[in-house]
């Protein structure tokens, strides 16, 4: 693990970094001292570690739950070289999107394709991250929707170190076996006029979860509409499980 | 209004009272005065003003959010006289239940035979509680699941004093429009194998609503299972739109 820089503002450290190839960032309460919870985020299809939704989220789960987070660029994604295979479908999504046709068996073909490499390069990071004097081996959460969602559902399953999660704005008969598997707390977000994750495949891939608690957040609105509360939501559920 | 009797418990002090003939209790902070924020709670068929779920509810929405609060008994319920109609109605009711039946016709008969009178009681009541010293006229918010959203439901349309409302764990086509005039902030709760209010009914509910914010929180569990963290949410929610 690299570190390439290091910055704070307003509270909050952000730490870039490399592992191996795996461009990442590290977000801690400024002057952090000792072992904290950690959650991992993972953003959106065609954003990054840095995209403003991750961002602002990470900030408020570090200036208000003193958690540690950390993100990293998923494959075709962020700073990471283009892949070819990637590349074309995610064109193709675009431009069903843009026609309104049904994108639901592209993208879990997409997340099938990555997914493997996600998770193991997501637990080399979470490994690497807690053994860092500022972050430790504390609790473990995750967050992420859309396509970290489609990603997060196979390393939350995979990966006993994250005790809760929070996931969502997709459905994917795809993944109703693996989230089967997941038994730890889950907030679940669906935005019911979601044009991306039909409502009803929304509904059924949180039927699919295993776990006892798993608690359903359904707002109005479109995809990329989730209000602010939901944030607020979010802290408070990593605060219950984590803390 | 007449005031039967005042004890205070644990930072609380409940209040009896009677308006008319309709039999209350008032919740305030100990020592509490000037003007707060008031919530009204609706009771379940077969409860009263003090089950314990109210009572619980009550004592929390006090002592942590600083709230006034206050409930009735519905007619046919606690110490009220019994209705030969409502009461050959809710032993129907109860019959069906233990069969195994569909009760959501019946169920919304019964609501609909007493909804008027309901409606009319509650806003004698809450102009009444808001002219005392120590509740005063501030925000309104409402309370109540099952058949207190029954009841809820056509007194959060009709009464503009309310101003953002808990409802949920009952579905009904025959409220949907009366929901629909609805626009304050709505919570609504969902036990996902609610064996009383089938999902796709409660769902449609939730659909109904005219309000531009609403939020759908769903758990896993039957009827009476509502987690304990659900009460957090509704303190909240009730903080963000009553402060």
């Amino acid at each position: 693990m690299r570190f390439t820089s290091q910055t704070s503002l307003d509270g909050v450290t952000e730490q870039l970094f490399t592992l191996g190839e795996i461009p990442g960032v590290l977000w801690t309460p400024e002057d952090a001292l000792g072992t904290r919870p950690l959650i991992v985020m993972g953003h959106g299809g065609g954003q990054h570690k840095k995209a403003p939704g991750i961002l602002a989220r990470a900030r408020r789960f570090v200036t208000e739950g003193g958690f540690a987070v950390a993100a990293v660029d998923v494959p075709n994604h962020g700073e990471r070289p283009k892949n070819e295979e990637l590349d074309r479908i995610a064109t193709e999504n675009r431009a069903r999107i843009a026609a309104g046709e049904d994108t639901a068996a592209l993208v879990a073909a997409m997340h099938a394709l990555v997914a493997g490499q996600v998770v193991a390069e997501w637990q080399a990071v979470l490994t690497a991250v807690q053994q860092l004097d500022h972050v430790g081996g504390g609790p473990v959460g995750y967050w992420g929707v859309s396509m970290g969602c489609g990603l997060g559902v196979p390393f939350v399953a995979a990966e006993p170190r994250v005790s809760a999660a929070v996931l969502g704005l997709l459905g994917s008969p795809a993944l109703a076996e693996t989230a089967a598997r997941i038994t730890v707390p889950v907030q679940f977000l669906v935005q019911w006029d979601d044009e991306r994750a039909p409502r009803a495949q929304s509904l059924a891939l949180f039927d699919a979860f295993g776990s006892a608690e798993k608690t359903l957040h359904a707002n109005p609105g479109k995809h990329g509409d989730l209000p602010r509360f939901a944030t607020d939501d979010s802290l408070r559920f990593f605060s219950r499980h984590l803390a």
